[in-house]
């Protein structure tokens, strides 16, 4: 199985499927089989980063109680009480956020690939990231911003490919692109 | 197309495609056919973002001297020069350092799947960021950082799903991985 032997038709699956991941914020009771998990947590681990450090560790949370201790640590971070699963992203230091955004999202990504949805929560402000530390006894020097819901979606109409046209836009391409020059 | 239609053949290949994307820093060439290109930059401008605010605009830069000035403009940045396409990512401030990674892990596995390489170069140091914005006419305000270089890899073994063994590999799960707690 080779990505230089995957036909047109293939490459333009795989690109629709990237394409088509959105945050989910509502997920059903069903756990999330240990094996499927286990998948995930290793797309995660291959993530790339600058210089191959892999400034990162990553801590899974099941437990109910923990998981509505995380919810109440964020503004926006409240489904957090009701995911399967939530990954903490355990970063080095606050100056790897760069990587940090690169692995969030190959978590995201390997998560849809098993039709698992799933929503960023941002621990804040610093008093809830020093909360959060102290929940889950991780030294004061790491880097915990962003933690991962995970769980199947609520709404199954979340996992089509196709856009539905109810969920948030983006900006037309002519205000996201441009040729050669900032002006063009 | 649904990805809940997905079996579980599909759903693993997807989770293997997503963990096999690695750097590349050596192109061939051949052009981006222009209709791939297209769909590679709509895969980056539906990527998701905090509170879906699109903190971005790309420079897609193709000409050759271009790309070798850009390729001056960072210690590891020299890939550039020999790159089919530069994407820019033009930040609105440099405090998006986290939706900057989710768009450049979503550009590079956007190009993954239609068998291009790719491999992020770093402004700096901040003398450099300014050439940079000076080259492209980009306002001094945005954060210019990260510049992705495309193309088709001069090595197509590069493109095998399978890790060989010889690309840099990542610590083991044990040492990447807790369960509930740091310490778990």
């Amino acid at each position: 199985m080779q990505i230089e032997g995957a036909d047109q038709a293939q490459q333009s699956d795989r690109g629709q499927f990237i394409r088509s991941l959105r945050s989910v914020r509502r997920f059903a009771p069903t756990p999330i089989p240990e094996d499927v998990l286990r998948q995930v947590l290793d797309v995660g681990r291959w993530t790339g980063s600058a210089k191959n450090t892999q400034p990162w560790q990553v801590v899974v949370v099941r437990d109910r109680d923990r998981l509505r201790q995380l919810a109440e640590y964020g503004a926006f971070a409240s489904h957090l009480a009701g995911a399967a699963v939530a990954l903490v992203l355990v970063m080095d230091d606050d100056n790897r956020r760069l990587d940090e955004g690169r692995l969030a999202q190959n978590f995201m990504l390997a998560a849809w690939a098993y039709g698992i949805g799933s929503c960023i929560a941002t621990m804040q402000p610093e008093t809830n990231v020093e909360r959060a530390r102290r929940l889950l006894g991780i030294p004061t020097e790491r880097g915990v911003r962003t933690v991962l819901a995970l769980g199947y979606p609520a709404d199954p109409r979340a996992l089509r490919l196709e856009l539905s046209g109810v969920e948030p836009g983006r900006k037309p391409m002519a205000e996201f692109l441009h040729w050669e020059t900032y002006s063009g």
